[in-house]
């Protein structure tokens, strides 16, 4: 019973592979670098976003919100001025924790591909599932707020482990906190060792001038590569 | 196809209610009651519980803790003296990001079910799906953190709707962030109007006695029920 549910969950991420194979030669094509954009809930993805998206050098960036159900992030990054295509996950049940690469595939008619350079997806707010389904992307990046807690790499290891950078968010609130930053970058680089990091405050504007160059960065023709 | 996966998907879930009436025939034999207790990564479902479940009022608590991998919140309440049965999700594949009642189901010849009043299930840090599992719990209460911002229940409105206490959290961080209290609560209200909601502070102690007494009601012959 149990060897067979791990061949059917291994088929399934298999078939979720073979698609995301074919988004990324489809973002290839139409010359789109794509960065899969991952978070807890309530760590910070949006307000990062709203802090660099539509001021990356001449980049011309999109945005594809995932979100069980709403509008609401696609509804903040608005007024940029910079496309953006909601994707939600709760269509006929409870709603998937993730986005995977047929959804991904979904949604590539409603994307303006001709016309970015590009494409940031917003994933579910999740640390589990996100981390197990690649949706075709060039990068990973994550967001870890300074108010979860010192082991969350611990916890989370293979959402650490497969990202391209860390986003260390909120570090505006370590003097109001019982925090050991130094415990959190042990923890990351037992899972991750010298994976790029930055310690940023999507309130205060601190380490967002890095963030901007790193996400310009994935657009030039060296890009950042996963 | 997408008509195949609503139906798979609805089977999936009436074999985790039939599998939850059991666990729950099993621990009304034992005079158990059972709390689910669910929240985001790091909003502090177990500061919160080190806070109090040693101390309800003669009522003798135990704790299932639901992780990934790792036992690292059951080390944490070891030094309580209170019964901690550590259950993992990760056996064999990435990791399932959610308890059903089938994991709950074999984890309870691990638990000293003649030895304690009170069961508290600490779910896997998620607000999706641990919402649509129920895995025959008599309650079940939320965290939700204030550095999470206010739009979470409107983002993952199952969670919220399905509960039967919301704890609010880290209320000691309020005057450092941008954050309005009472769109938080009219969030909620719109998701779950009325539901009971507690403002708490694992960091000062604000509000825990609330929760404390709550918790040992729980118990309580009349109880308080899902």
């Amino acid at each position: 019973m149990h060897r067979t549910k791990v061949k059917v969950v291994e088929e399934a991420l298999d078939a979720n592979n073979t698609i995301a194979t074919a988004n990324r030669a489809d973002f290839d094509r139409a010359g789109v670098r794509v960065v899969n954009f991952m978070s807890a809930p309530g760590a910070g993805k949006t307000s990062l976003l709203e802090r660099v998206i539509a001021n990356l050098d001449g980049v011309r960036a999109g945005v594809l919100e995932g979100d069980v159900q709403g509008s609401m992030d696609a509804d903040r990054l608005a007024h940029l001025h910079v496309p953006v295509t909601q994707l939600n996950t709760d269509s006929g049940f409870g709603g998937e924790c993730h986005l995977d690469a047929n959804m991904v595939r979904s949604a590539l008619p409603a994307l303006p591909l001709a016309e970015i350079d590009l494409l940031v997806i917003e994933n579910v707010g999740n640390l589990v599932c996100p981390a197990e389904f690649r949706v075709g992307e060039d990068a990973r990046v994550m967001v870890c707020s300074v108010t979860e807690g010192e082991d969350k790499p611990l916890k989370y290891p293979l959402m650490f482990r497969t990202c391209e950078l860390v986003l260390i968010n909120k570090v505006d609130l370590l003097p109001h906190l019982d925090f050991d930053l130094d415990k959190l970058l042990y923890n990351l680089d037992a899972v991750h060792p010298d994976v790029e990091r930055m310690l940023v405050s999507a309130q205060t504007g601190e380490g967002i001038e890095a963030w901007r160059d790193w996400l310009a960065r994935v657009a030039a023709p060296e890009g950042v590569h996963a």
